[in-house]
């Protein structure tokens, strides 16, 4: 075991040869430490137990299923294709290995490492949280704080800056598995407008390949592509294809046949390409770890990014694996061999779960491997690194292309690392009111692990959704970086304008309230990436107490919101507990009223027209006119409402929105100061902003008195 | 069509010519009547759209899944063996189709068919509740009155009597599929004892039974099985075997070679007995249409009752099929031709999903046939009496058997009409909170449809339970009649001792509580039952306003209590809606410590080694002394809890707790009135329960003053 400390204190231990995965991007400092973990190396496995202090709390975890407070679940960090997110699922997608155990004492742990983790915290014992490692060579890092805030903040700044799509990438997008052509995506596209619902883009799925072969466009159904491309862009829409991971193995496919000469593929034991099958059939998959074949994969991205795309989603890099050719083999073999037999129970159940669990089973990956380093290395061994370094070989790729042009992309499998090439969507979801739940739940947790553009499938991906859940979801998700509708073939459509007209205005008023607050929500995230913050925060991150630590369905955004939608069907409203005085505004409302809630527990009455969030004291809110896409955004006339007790501030952050010249100080700032002065206010407005010429402001006290000042 | 009329009011119209299937038992009336429901038929069908007026509310349906008001939800009536509880499943093992719609005027429905029914209400279209009949003969009753809780105690007399079980059945017992011989029962029994946690009895999976056949015992495991059930009779311990529906098709097995002497199974297209497959092989179902038929398989009880049984669980019984034999060759054969081929997707897809959908097809309910008064019916046309007709049959049995002592009998597959023949345990549900949450939401609805003698399998049945869940699960069930904790072979074992020390400790002292209660619980349930009013209410039924009507987490017991249970992870405390004042009771506290609860919304604590429940006003709860068993329940010490305001009243109801002498009369009443004056109170009891010695009673009052009174 060697040890070393970083700027920041965070202190690390190395025990082996760890594989390097970059995930932590400050550089480490060799020094004796004392303290570490207690761990037991047992047959090859790590193992790590913490005793835990009655009211101990855990953060973190990321991508999981599961509450705010991670207590009481089992975890697995070993990358997968879950498409049922049932509560005891215990993995998912991600790998995101970063949690906060926070009581009398709070520290934060980091493990990394790239292949399998189990966690048990406090599951079968209360008392305990258990740690397997799947291997003895790895770094754990401690972080302390005098809070859980503090400690994820210096996580953050170790981990390095999330990646900054552009403010596009803010704007409604709709998406669903089945727009089988050319049409149906324009037909889309033309409804959105006819029923003046703001849409900045249309995600495409598997739909527009050629025979689910990445870097293809179907001649059938996306003939002329570009200019198709080309004249939905001149109305300010964008189009954001989809890629997998693997790579069809067709003889004259020139992805194929380019990886097969460049020596790209992972290998089987025998040194040949491996074979799977996903949705092309035959596949093979590219070596990300190979450093050549980051670049090469990347460079592909050209053949769409000629044609005018400037955003992807890099899915089913678990990677995904339906079967191998073997395992199914085997299944069918089995089958036949019970042909006009009498079978038992047990046979029967062994004969139908041969095909029942043929996809990604754990078995596969250890058959393909990877070149690190000119070594031979397992994809189990490094498992949970593929979607990461194949969303950074596209962003290498994209950055090389698109040069100092930001690009939208998102993964859908990830480890903390890949935070700064990408962000995520939380993967199949489906149309339940549980799932609406569960979002709010992981958003915080994202955060946590560097996630910052994220979004979970707006009215869910599986099953069929309803304009009731849809219009609830959209009250949480118009607050999200990603906002994505996206639905599954074979499910109803979900569009807003779907279901009844009372849906439809319901949530075109709802999108439009998106396009209003983007000028906040934006700020909000760069201010979070730029300043290692988080953007959404559990309510416990800033106030104290038991009632604080239980409430696991509402959020903090930024400093100035507090969010609590409504997800259960069939209500008016709901119980919001208030952790201090806020303001409540109904911002759909037509005279957008507001209501000074006092410290406590209210029921506060949220119907499905209207927008509620809640201002924190001394706190402002900028927002401006509701716009069809973000390219028209038009800050002139800067509104804002500020609930202010004493003196409230904001600091509204603005760039061009579309280039990286931010880090060199090209941005904009509007400082925004209220204090109250007797029966009046000072206002003081400290802005390089030049696109805001005018600033409304509706000032509203502790007593719900409401001024109105003009600058 | 035609018109009848029941004697409490009930409107009903007949169509076409339904089958009869003794779900209503109150004579009907010819009677013109113009109201009625507007159909639309159309190929076979029949339509009903019915209206919603903005906040109507949707009660009953019963067994299914989804919260206490059913807006907004799809629902079928096909009684189907579903593992997977997840939310947005439309059918499980039930079929009631009652329902009241509920907000300026309301009333209540029922549909009298035995096929399948599909309810959309108000899913896809928010303002209309669509139902589609799968045929066009059935009956419609329409029940009308000035609130839900009057149409559903209408509704409970025209459908009769609810079974009643003895009061052992109060007990608490334990479960598992996976308690394999003699030897693991005897030690579940030990265990219990020698922790001092109550135990009622052990219920018997499949395990019991030599391969999987009805009214066999394993030789092997269960030796000496009739000496096995009275040494533990001794100590007081019932056993309570399962038994399933399919017989199996065995030449020798004394059931099988009744059953085919007899003319008892269903037959195929072609007349000979129809074959299936499900636990035990291939199996025939008994055709429990037919009158002789279910004389003679509840005389099959016989050999079970002979070796001292006097409790059953009928399972399996929608009735649940694994295969037809035909359908797994076709998946064999396609398997085989798809060998060596390189498959696309869809050819794979179409493989797996083969096998993946092997069970319960819709289409083997067609493959087979009862005979029904000489005609012949195939078993689709009444596919929801299956459960209901083969329970009637034990009921029948079993009567006869035991003549005049009451049994013990759960169903899982059920339609409305069983319930007073048995009643029914929810099915296979998850060791999820999410399930726990189901548990609380399930209650009254069963209730509305007849259902008393109902309970979830408390700790879930699938998936690994852990000791904070169970404790919490029993904070509910508790109150259940059918108490009981059930797992499922190859999950994590759940008995109360397999924790740590705080949970045994806990949920030994929820168990105690339970029996404690149980002279409340028993008195709740007989009053409900013979009364025709609910055990387990919505606060809606009994309060009024938005708040009560979103209440979905709370529940009325009785006229006395009000249930809130925690059913979320990490909690300390929930919020509870106080729809009037109430008196918070800390059941398992040392010092039983009591508050007021003023009208609204309250945080209150509520931790795991606590039992909390709130009297309502002017409301009295009795218990007695926790015993190991209902046979050593001591009513010798009565114990009051009464919270006064001005009168308190309550009706103890008893009975000897195992014949039915109680329909002659032959029952206990204890009437107890305390009444305020001035600074002391005035106590009436009337008593004719000679069990009853000592009453000791605790009176609080709105300020929470403490009196103690003995009599």
């Amino acid at each position: 075991m060697k040890t070393y400390e970083l700027n920041n204190g965070t202190k690390v231990f190395k025990y082996g040869h760890p594989i390097e995965t970059g995930a932590i991007v400050q550089s480490k400092i060799e020094k004796e430490l004392k303290e570490e973990l207690d761990i037991l190396f047992e047959k090859g496995h790590a193992k790590i137990s913490i005793k835990f202090l009655p009211n101990d709390m855990v953060y973190g975890f990321g991508g999981n299923l599961g509450g705010i407070n991670r207590r009481g679940r089992l975890y697995e960090s070993y990358c997968t294709d879950e498409p049922l997110h049932i509560e005891d699922k215990t993995k998912l997608y991600s790998a995101h290995n970063f949690f906060i155990i926070s009581g009398k004492e709070t520290k934060g742990y980091f493990i990394d490492f790239p292949s399998r983790i189990k966690y048990d915290v406090g599951y079968y014992n209360e008392n305990y949280f258990n740690i397997e490692i799947y291997g003895e060579d790895f770094y754990t890092y401690i972080i302390e704080g005098k809070d859980a805030k503090e400690v994820s903040e210096k996580f953050l700044e170790i981990i390095g800056r999330s990646y900054i799509p552009p403010k596009w990438a803010f704007g409604y997008f709709q998406s669903r598995w089945g727009y089988e052509d050319k049409g149906k995506v324009r037909k889309v596209y033309e409804t959105f407008r006819k029923n003046d619902i703001p849409l900045e883009g249309i995600f495409l799925d598997l739909d527009y390949m050629e025979n689910f072969k990445d870097f293809t466009i179907s001649e059938e159904r996306f003939s002329g592509f570009e200019d198709f491309v080309e004249d939905l862009k001149k109305d300010g829409l964008y189009l954001v294809p989809i890629i997998d991971a693997g790579v069809k193995a067709e003889e004259g496919y020139h992805v194929y046949e380019e990886g097969i000469a460049g020596d790209h593929f992972c290998k089987n034991e025998a040194g040949d390409p491996y074979e799977a099958v996903v949705w092309p059939g035959k596949v093979h998959f590219p070596d990300f770890m190979k450093e050549d074949t980051q670049l090469w994969f990347g460079s592909k991205y050209k053949i769409l990014t000629d044609c005018g795309i400037e955003g992807f989603w890099n899915d089913m890099n678990e990677p995904a694996i339906f079967y191998e050719q073997k395992a199914l083999d085997e299944a069918i073999q089995y089958a036949h061999e019970q042909k006009d037999k009498n079978l038992d129970v047990f046979s029967y159940f062994k004969l139908k779960d041969n095909f029942t669990n043929l996809a990604n089973k754990d078995s596969y990956y250890k058959n393909f491997y990877h070149e690190i380093d000119g070594k031979t290395v397992s994809n189990d061994e490094v498992h949970n690194l593929y979607g990461y370094y194949m969303t950074k070989s596209a962003n290498l790729g994209l950055s090389k292309l698109l040069k100092n042009k930001r690009f939208l992309l998102i993964s859908r499998a990830s480890s903390i690392g890949m935070h700064r090439y990408g962000g995520i969507w939380t993967g199949d979801n489906s149309s339940w009111w549980s799932h609406l739940e569960q979002n709010i739940k992981i958003l915080p947790s994202l955060n946590l692990c560097g996630f910052f553009n994220i979004g979970g499938d707006t009215g869910g991906f599986g099953g069929n959704c309803n304009g009731e859940l849809l219009t609830r979801w959209l009250q949480l998700s118009i607050f999200t970086p990603l906002l994505r509708n996206h639905s599954a073939i074979g499910s109803n459509n979900q569009e807003p304008y779907v279901f009844s007209k009372e849906v439809l205005k319901n949530t075109r008023n709802l999108i439009k309230a998106r396009y209003s607050l983007i000028p906040y929500i934006y700020s909000e995230y760069m201010k979070a990436v730029n300043n290692y913050t988080l953007m959404f925060k559990p309510l416990s991150f800033e106030f104290k107490g038991t009632l604080v630590e239980e409430v696991e369905d509402q959020l903090l955004l930024g400093d100035q919101l507090m969010l609590a939608p409504v997800y259960r069907s069939n209500q008016r409203g709901r119980y919001v507990y208030f952790p201090e005085d806020m303001l409540e505004v109904s911002f759909l409302d037509r005279d957008m009223a507001t209501t000074v809630r006092k410290k406590g527990i209210h029921y506060v009455e949220y119907g499905l027209e209207d927008l509620k969030f809640f201002i924190r004291k001394n706190s402002i809110i900028p927002y401006v006119k509701p716009s069809k896409n973000v390219k028209e955004l038009d800050l002139t006339d800067l509104q804002l409402i500020a609930y202010v007790d004493d003196e409230a501030f904001y600091k509204l952050y603005d760039d061009d929105g579309k280039s990286y010249d931010f880090i060199e100080g090209k941005s904009y700032l509007t400082n925004i100061k209220i204090a109250k002065k007797a029966e009046d206010y000072k206002i003081n407005i400290d802005n390089n902003n030049p696109y805001i010429k005018n600033i409304n402001i509706k000032i509203i006290d502790s007593n719900n008195n409401i001024i109105h000042k003009e600058i």
